[in-house]
């Protein structure tokens, strides 16, 4: 055995071991043993999030990547009732680990997108409605992403407001809900801030971990989950792409949503 | 009631209504329901992700989202027993639809990444190390996030290979496995396929939809999740950050992991 891997030997599956670099006191762990399990600090944000029957896997996890990260934060899964809600390809699911009647009050509300028929079924279900106004009314901020803007637009909380939807919907939420489309990678008005599609809800929540709680905190959330983009296309943004390239995105997600294979496993 | 606010009532909530634009015959609904729950067609991948206590939870579902739009794609969540399998923060939990005992093929493994605890814990764990390397034996591709490439390194697929993980663990993945790190967002070394931290994923995850089924399918899947990122902060690469961010980003990430309030709700 050579030095070099005798030390690879005394390196390799210690439970002492650190394999991130050290951060210093913050990872001596008893530091931060003593605050586990006690009340979150004033100003920790609880962060609620609106799972239902077909939602797109990266809209609410995306976020909740960012914003758990957030000192004190909380992030919840929350659905009509408790229990695993699967997505749109219905291939994943994540638990609502509360249900809609046990949380009244957040302080900030994130409603993710669906396609066609998990979006259709939100805004018609009367009482995720009534609970996102309820939760509008006491949040600090009321989000979307994606789709989520037109439930955000059924429970009434869009009218004549500026937002951003997925590029697919842009004309939906113009006409049907009277909103003015912009398209950005995510739009404040007042305390209600929507995200383009799936993958924009990363930005949003970045945008949305500086003000609660500052650039600093932000560009190290950042950091810490190691987001410096550099997809190997660049055909992300649908100004960009012919009707041909938008024809094959829809027709994608059509057939990724209603062929099912997942019990071939 | 004005035309526009007619229009706009007739727009809503009908449950006939598409809230994304058309895209033609792949969203008449009859040309897909006759493939659904059929077998799936031949070249269809079958993508297996591992879950294990402490995860990241953008590590799966960033990947999950791109591959599960491939066309005639399955992606299966799978861990040592079924069930709900909790992420770093604990804040939420994802569905494991298999054991590895019920999975015995695939064409695609990914093996996400986690904290200290989660790595550690996978790192030690016999049971899922022999299943990964059970699966790499047969897999067309075996890919990791983040971390993850620790944990194929403890498999022993990595030993003298070049790879990428988080950037807080490179130096340990180079001492203990003597693998050549690259400070790059994914890297290839023959079927094996390792992506940098955490939102590193779901590049890694366009480029591989690429090598399956070719750039305009991947393009398109691109497009169809709006990935055109533009975060609003720039500090998302190791190479570019000061000792102090990357200290408060470590920091960020041990409290996230050890502070739980998420009984508060």
């Amino acid at each position: 055995m050579t030095p070099s891997t005798s030390r690879r030997n005394m390196l390799r599956g210690s439970a002492a071991t650190a394999v991130l670099a050290a951060a210093g006191p913050a990872l001596a762990g008893t530091a931060h043993a003593a605050t586990a399990h006690a009340a979150p600090p004033p100003g920790a944000p609880h962060v609620g999030i609106l799972l239902y029957d077909g939602y797109s896997l990266l809209d609410p996890t995306g976020p909740a990547e960012i914003l758990a990260r957030l000192p004190g934060a909380s992030v919840t899964m929350i659905a009509e009732k408790r229990g695993a809600v699967r997505t749109d390809t219905r291939d994943v699911a994540v638990v609502a680990d509360r249900s809609i009647a046990e949380v009244d009050r957040l302080d900030v509300l994130l409603v993710p997108g669906a396609g066609n028929r998990g979006t259709l079924g939100a805004m018609n279900n009367k009482a995720l409605l009534g609970w996102i106004r309820e939760m509008h009314r006491h949040s600090v901020w009321t989000t979307s992403v994606c789709t989520g803007s037109l439930i955000l637009a059924a429970a009434g909380l869009l009218e004549g407001k500026r937002a951003t939807t997925y590029w697919a919907s842009a004309e939906y939420l113009q006409s049907a809900f009277g909103v003015t489309y912009l398209p950005q990678r995510y739009v404040r008005s007042g305390k209600i801030i929507t995200a383009a599609g799936v993958s924009a809800g990363v930005d949003m929540a970045l945008y949305l971990a500086c003000l609660i709680a500052g650039e600093d905190t932000a560009r190290a959330i950042q950091l810490a989950v190691e987001y410096a983009p550099d997809p190997p296309f660049d055909s992300g943004n649908a100004a960009n792409a012919d009707a041909q390239l938008k024809q094959r995105a829809l027709e994608l997600l059509a057939a990724s949503q209603t062929a099912s294979f997942g019990s071939s496993v």
